[in-house]
């Protein structure tokens, strides 16, 4: 029943019997890990064609040697397929490293020890700021913390970033020059932006150098028959008035091997022109070998697509049992609530205010690991101690049903003592 | 005969003689190509096994499986095998991504944006200086310059830098914060670093944050029997009270495929954990794949070395092909010096001063492509205006023997134009 309207004693009583369901928990010694979004096994297996690739060839279809040094901006090929998925034109798409995250680290380092093409001076000359819709990804909020950009928590709506919070800070303050997103299954939220609120942010008034890093990590990573088409977020800038307002970022992690895998940035022309120029300075040329054994597998960008549903056979039951977990065991309690995600990787928890940390205690003494509290906002303060960061890929469907199990005993006992304190005090 | 010996008339007869000879090299429509240090297609070959590798195989001796995330420092048995190569413990030693020229890259803007363990205050917050031995490697001096740090030019002698010019300027100037250098086969002059050199870097006067870049990217490029061994230079730095001093760099890069590689980074554990501190803002691991592909190819040190070996069958005959074209064709004019590399990539030409720009302006016109003038010093500018440096790997044998010929050519047109022209003023 609703927790809400249980008197203490009930409360005292459901607590007690919690508790004793925690004991058996804690008993059982377990050792399972919710924290990060790592693909599992099984999905891993599916890109073992990669292991014996390229085989006896080395050539790309333009006849380049991928074995020696060059080629700064990818292979032809392998651009074309992810220009279609990421609807960026592939002349403006760059196929890189094995790490996305390292081009979103670099396109920051550039800026602020050069500025980019419409700053001024470099970024670093003077404190800065970026936006950042929270709940968001841990790993962009630690590169702006570790350069001491100032991060400012923007709320993360249910159809994107909250634009006129947005438009409302970068109107008035130019200091702020850049903005964290992830535009499609959204980590860790699962929200997808809508055109409309695309728009608002890439015709909002900001500083000549505002940038918003584009981070279309999953935007092939449906759960659903029918995933929303990549906007066209490039020409839509450039209609906006804000051509160099955008950096598109794309990856195969979560698609092949997590860290053996490809990464694509795209923008405007000149910011491209200008990201490929500071490149120069740091390597002769990406991985084109890895490039090629990637093109080779995916054929084309259906191939990729069809590569996706076969992820998706995987990771559609473990997305179902942890939320039929979470319904049965916590919806008529009314203490957390939780997103549905059509695709991406995580699922957003929110349980009562103030007892995330407490949950998240409780579930790491009885040997379930979940991500650190706090971690998917700015300098990992959830303002209202509420949020937790499920990471339900890589255990299997047994452990993944033991642990969420333990999951929802701990949020109904961090949810009791939270209330029956309440009630005493 | 000796040139400097001749009467003006002798000259201008001579120089009547090369303009024939480089109108017939005109004539021929040359497409070569001395510019970079890349290596041949047989080269490569010799690694082809490369691209079935790992087969079926995804796990490293320890059990991780690579096709996943993680693993910052990279697999084990590839540390212990470029350890030992490198004269470096290998749990000081990081295998990383496919360029060092990234990590050197990296490990500049970390210190910039953060300054090193031994710094007070970031490097960027206060115009900096580096050494640069020169002639040196044009990518080094490329960071430097693009990053505002101002470069010092100190001479390279047969047996490394010049060790009392760089004290004389450390011991005075706390700002130089760096020196770059490639101690095994130097980039372009073939010079090895002697222990004595060595030991004099290591121990000179320098600010507490001051490091050299050692940059060791030809330390199994031999071309002799008897290649020398490498020096333990962390250990050394240790012995001589600096034991920060040293960034080790190597990479396989001119030993697998260039660009699709590894590359490693050895230094103090101090060092390493700084630099690892901040790798893990911007990538999540290297590609492990491509490591485990590299161990299992190699085996063992002594797999690396018998690989070697068999570049070396490949590059040998074209170093002797140069040196022999040299010797015939400039030895009795006395027009012209170069380096005998007993490893590396390159042979480094002098000419006579101030005509080093001539002969590569000649030899483009003729369809022989050097690398650009000046380039083996900071800024692009050759005080002399008299290196030239020599890439002979890339070209076959038939190429290479046309082009030398074109290029011994050049050098005496331009040293008979420009000996004329003194003898006339």
């Amino acid at each position: 029943m609703n927790y809400h309207s249980m008197s203490a004693d009930q409360l005292r009583e459901t607590g007690s019997e919690l508790q004793k369901l925690y004991d058996v928990l804690c008993a059982a010694g377990l050792k399972l890990d919710l924290t990060r979004g790592k693909p599992a096994p099984e999905q891993l297996d599916l890109s073992n064609e990669l292991l014996s690739l390229p085989g006896d060839k080395y050539r790309d279809a333009a006849g380049t040697d991928c074995r020696n040094y060059g080629g700064q901006t990818g292979l032809p090929e392998l651009r074309e397929i992810f220009g279609e998925l990421l609807a960026v034109d592939p002349k403006n798409l760059l196929a890189l490293g094995n790490a996305s995250l390292e081009v979103m680290h670099d396109l920051v380092v550039f800026s602020l020890l050069s500025g980019n093409p419409d700053s001024a001076k470099p970024w670093s000359s003077e404190p800065i700021k970026f936006l950042c819709p929270s709940p968001g990804y841990d790993r962009h909020f630690a590169i702006t913390e570790t350069y001491g950009i100032e991060m400012i928590t923007v709320p993360m709506l249910p159809n994107g970033p909250d634009v006129d919070a947005c438009a409302a800070l970068t109107a008035n303050d130019p200091s702020i020059k850049g903005m964290w997103a992830v535009p499609t299954y959204s980590n860790p939220t699962g929200v997808t932006f809508t055109e409309e609120v695309t728009r608002g942010l890439l015709s909002m008034p900001a500083a000549d150098d505002f940038r918003i890093i584009w981070d279309n990590a999953y935007a092939v990573h449906t759960l659903v028959d029918a995933p929303p088409p990549p906007l066209p977020v490039l020409d839509m800038a450039a209609e906006a008035g804000n051509p160099n307002r955008v950096y598109v970022l794309g990856s195969t992690s979560k698609i092949t091997f997590a860290g053996a895998g490809v990464a694509f940035f795209g923008s405007s022309k000149e910011n491209v022109d200008w990201f490929t120029k500071h490149l120069s300075f740091k390597t002769i040329g990406p991985d084109k070998v890895n490039q090629l054994r990637h093109a080779m597998f995916f054929g084309d960008a259906d191939g990729v697509r069809a590569h996706m549903a076969r992820h998706r056979e995987i990771l559609a039951p473990k997305f179902k049992l942890v939320l039929d977990i979470l319904d049965d065991r916590l919806a008529a309690s009314k203490v957390a609530a939780w997103s549905h995600p059509e695709g991406g990787y995580f699922v957003s928890l929110d349980v009562i205010d103030g007892t995330a940390r407490r949950v998240i205690e409780l579930a790491k003494e009885a040997g379930i690991a979940l991500t650190t509290a706090g971690s998917a906002f700015p300098y990992r303060e959830d303002p209202f101690d509420r949020n937790i960061r499920l990471a339900p890929t890589l255990p299997s469907i047994e452990d993944l049903r033991v642990a969420m199990d333990g999951v929802a005993t701990c949020v109904l006992l961090a949810a009791s003592e939270s209330l029956l304190a309440s009630r005493d005090s």
